[in-house]
């Protein structure tokens, strides 16, 4: 406790992210507009914004899971991780936005591609938290062995740049390449998570 | 402290459920449109949709209390638990539509069957979600005892497929078997309850 | 800890209800209606929904208040605790949609006494909550001392109902029965204030 | 120990603002309305909601930030405190109103004033919550130092009122001093973070 610590509570940083990605999750299903007839194939034109929803599900829950690994594994927050992370919330807010735009025109190419382009910018936003929150780890950190960069995170922003031109000619083929990036992070980040265990732990199971 | 702990904090997991839960909850209350005319009778058609929200808000309320237990009672989490979690927050997201769809038909068959779906896939998850706790449970845990299938767990699903097939020729009568299942579940599972107080006492009371 | 203590986790009850009013308090925000015009008269229309968003969220936040207050003097919970405490939730989760039925049409007989119904719904589910507290405590507990009714009690539903009769002749009085009730309120409850404190201080301050 | 504490839990306070506070920063979202069309030119009409979107997220995220550090300055909370809170958090709900007005209406005069006026508003709520929270601090608090008004308390209302004022001739300078504003806030206030860091530390880092 000798040299200054920052004062920023984690804690507080990890309850408001929680708070906006438990909304951003749920008002997605606000674009699931009721049918006003009550037959079954009333449910028909829901049906392509059901699937991107799931699809967007999935996503804020990977990044949910991810970003609670990777903040159990960081000692401190500061004013740099606060907007690195209000960054990344950002770009996660506008998921529901481009979920709904993508589902009520069954996967068109405009949508699916700016689809994709809200994706990368999270993919970029998460790379600069990451970033922001080694920057005050010490040097000797396990977490910057942990988070140098694999393969995954390589090939996922390849991925999206990929799915965004193929959008234009074969969106079908983008809707593939997000479940297969999906598909790729659904195991929690287990870089993080071996961090923690190499130090000390001070933290509760 | 000897072998590797999962560091998923718990805390974390039940934060974001809650917040979650209390938005899907909350925005049901938006299905219910604000009438144009200042008139009693302009409530009239509001009071179907006020009926399947009352039922949907009881049925939330006892996944929230029952999960409340079920992960009071659980030593850790790790990222099958995470995703188990996920799985049921997807369903009991969709709870909001269905209610919605039921509540602005008054009931007909198709959006009736469909909110009996949902209750079912719900409640899937929620046993995927129970295995997977005691799945990193010691050999001798209480909470495996105690959550070892039972007449409650075993009617629900049958109560839940009879409904959905019922809905198609006496809609009511699936509306009364919802009802009945949640009264069956109104009390809190004890269960859960128990097997904390099996093991040495850590949590605050 | 000899004799069995409810594992129920009051944190947790806590959260869940912070999440809820917390929603409750904002989404009747959406009820102001962005207008499509940019003049300032466009505002005008947008008014009597905006005094009543501002005397519902008066409202809601004496309710989080005295709820806080209520909560912390509150030594445990059981499912007793946790249904009264939904069951307060559901009356203030139709807050907006009365608030928007009375704000759309500016005060108007039949809203303005749905309002009132509504609020004394609320009050009386938190002296069902208050009840349902002071069922567990020991028979010596100063909370017990402390909630013995008093005048405001008393008084409240009283002038909640005047307020329900009185909006068919003039609606404009029962809101200002509202907003009296209201600023009776304000002061938060001190009485369950006094009783944590009448206890050996185990809280943090 | 001695002298009777106020009971009110900080920690609860927080919660609840954080709620309120991701609400806030999430619903505005719900503005940016899903084009029907599947083209990219469909996307023009949402560019204006989307930069005044970004702005009022850079705003709400300064609030959330020196929110964060005055709470944890501050040592202990009560009545007064609690109701300045709610006054503030009264204000910024108002935001996602104003920031649709002025998105739809391309930033015309009247709601490019309008956004001003509730920033105004907000900020005067936060000063008077930071006078609510020295008012029970002690008289040698290092909080007492670091807040006393500074060059950036006393310039904000200023420029608020030179945008409202401006807003009726120029809203595209008004727009840029909303910018301006925000880019001398954008620092967390470390008046706060180096108060707490002056006494004993009891936080955790």
């Amino acid at each position: 406790m000798r040299r200054p610590e920052p004062v920023l509570k984690k804690g507080r940083l990890e309850a408001f992210s929680d708070g906006v990605l438990a909304i951003v999750i749920t008002i997605m299903v606000l674009e699931l507009k009721v049918p006003h007839e009550a037959e079954w194939h009333a449910l028909l034109p829901v049906l392509p914004v059901l699937l991107s929803y799931l699809l967007s599900f999935i996503y804020v829950g990977i990044y949910w899971n991810n970003h609670h690994h990777l903040l159990a594994a960081a000692r401190r927050v500061n004013g740099a991780i606060m907007w690195a992370n209000l960054h990344l919330l950002f770009w996660l807010s506008l998921v529901p936005f481009v979920t709904g735009w993508m589902g009520e025109n069954a996967f068109a190419p405009a949508p699916t591609a700016a689809y994709g382009a809200i994706l990368f910018m999270a993919a970029i936003a998460y790379v600069i938290l990451e970033r922001a929150i080694l920057a005050i780890e010490p040097a000797d950190s396990p977490l910057r062995r942990e988070l140098a960069a694999t393969f995954k995170d390589r090939i996922s922003p390849v991925l999206y740049s990929s799915a965004i031109a193929v959008a234009f000619f074969r969106p079908w083929l983008s809707c593939l390449l997000y479940v297969a990036v999906a598909a790729l992070w659904i195991v929690p980040d287990r870089r993080s998570e071996r961090a923690v265990r190499a130090r000390p732990s001070e933290e509760e199971p």
